[in-house]
């Protein structure tokens, strides 16, 4: 396995590899980054070029674990030295990066993927094997998806600890836009509110605004590298959301009432601690219909915890 | 010290100041919650002018623990038959409080409190002497406020865990509109949005979600009796946000950018995290300038963290 990218979540993978027993090695572009992998004893290199060639050789996994901006260089270069590579990502949009793995003929051994996992920290000096065990992990489940590299993009997921969710790109992006783009962008937001009330407003701030401005401590670049190539469906879940707060604003204003909103929004939070994550069991891997039947389950909430035949 | 609700705030005033010493009794409206309490050996009847009787003969200090709509109907009783007692609240809205106290012409023993403490649980069940440990207590500092019940009050915010903010109702209540009302606004828009992606979002969901959404668990009922008194002050800061929110939208849908609200988010965040909460020590309680410097030194950081004298 070979991860490109070594900052929270590629050096949280490649520490969880090391971990779970696979022979794996990576490539960071910054020195420093990688020296301080190097220095806890993983093997991390500056030159991508020779990483790409080394994991040619090997016939290892490739992870894209690369901010979405960086992603089309990552690519270019695996075209160049590693074409014949399996290839997944663990970036945060799915659309996005399948239209640049096409455009850079690597199509036929590309699984998407999207560990749910993540700390607003950055960095080697934040990685932890133990980041996505107990996660969920969504692997691709798109048309022309081919069974081998499904199998060792799953298997990478549940050795590291996490369940899997299939899903196909266009689906993943829309649900993400709404779990976790949009928290993102709210809680800026919230966090912005809060501060224009001065020391006393941030002084007498507790759990709630706490717990609500929790991520607005990720880098700035961060959160604008994973919601900005994400606009298309988080522009779709913030229309819909400034639609609910002004009909909350406008039954505020007229009734005095938050009734619908508040209903809403408890019934929400109710269905969503009571998801219910069920075990996909009935698909055989390569059968003629795998990848709708993926689709389907995963979509109706099924989740894969031990590898499919 | 006489508490009338015992519910979550205060039930847990109730056993945080017998925990703390304190010669305590209570007030519950339901027999089962009342019934509870005492099974747990706390003192809580359902007599109302009984409980206010004996709070008239022993001088306590009586504690309105009630939400907002039931705020009057308590108010009524304590002017027929405790109108002598010192008399604080914890409710979540100073204003609608000091007004309805002075309607039943008690505001000359008054002084308005709030602790910024709660979890998404209510009622007695729920209740825990440690809630008030380290939580931030507003204690009013308005007009007219007398020192003998500011001291008691006070003193009771401290013997609880708590570190007192000196602050005027209105900027209170401006203040919380930011800081605990707006995050449960967010909140229930947030859980209404992912729900409405169905199992497969809310399968995906992962820390940002879970965290943004924390307090839409709360009972609509209690959000509502929240929020809605504040419904003023509430309004301005929903409307300073959809602002920010439909300019965040213009910008990503023009420049694919969220460049200004996530900057300006993780710098509110930042100021969250290092508001320094510094000592007031140099007000005499009772000097004729009292009540203006502590409301000064509460719009700075300032709180009390030791009984002034």
């Amino acid at each position: 396995m070979c991860v490109l990218g070594t900052g929270l979540i590629g050096g949280s993978l490649l520490r969880a590899a090391v971990a779970a027993g696979y022979p794996a090695f990576g490539y960071n572009r910054s020195r420093p980054g990688a020296e301080a992998a190097r220095a806890d004893g993983f093997d991390v290199d500056t030159d991508l070029p020779a990483v790409l060639g080394r994991a040619a050789e090997a016939d290892a996994l490739l992870v894209v674990a690369v901010p979405m901006p960086a992603v089309a260089h990552i690519l270019s270069s695996i075209a160049t030295f590693a074409p014949g590579c399996a290839l997944t990502d663990v970036v945060s949009v799915k659309a996005p990066v399948a239209d640049a793995v096409r455009e850079h003929g690597l199509a036929a051994r590309y699984v998407g993927g999207h560990p749910m996992a993540g700390t607003s920290e950055s960095g080697w000096q934040a990685t932890d094997a133990e980041l996505f065990r107990g996660a969920v992990w969504a692997v691709g489940v798109d048309e022309g998806t081919h069974a081998d590299p499904w199998r060792r993009v799953t298997r990478l997921a549940l050795d590291c600890g996490s369940v899997v969710v299939p899903v196909v790109a266009a689906e993943h992006d829309r649900a993400v836009a709404r779990i976790s783009h949009l928290p993102h962008v709210l809680a800026e937001a919230l966090a912005a509110s809060g501060a224009a009330g001065g020391p006393l407003a941030l002084g007498l701030a507790a759990g709630s605004f706490r717990d609500g401005t929790r991520v607005a401590a990720t880098a700035p670049d961060l959160v604008r590298a994973i919601c900005e190539p994400n606009a298309g469906a988080l522009l779709e879940v913030l229309d819909e959301t400034l639609d609910a707060l002004t009909a909350a604003r406008a039954s505020l204003t007229e009734r005095g009432s938050l009734a619908d909103l508040v209903q809403a929004g408890h019934d929400g939070r109710l269905e969503y601690e009571t998801v219910d994550r069920w075990e996909i069991t009935d698909v055989r891997i390569g059968d003629h219909d795998w990848l709708e039947r993926l689709r389907a389950a995963g979509q109706r909430g099924g989740v894969i915890t031990k590898p499919l035949d």
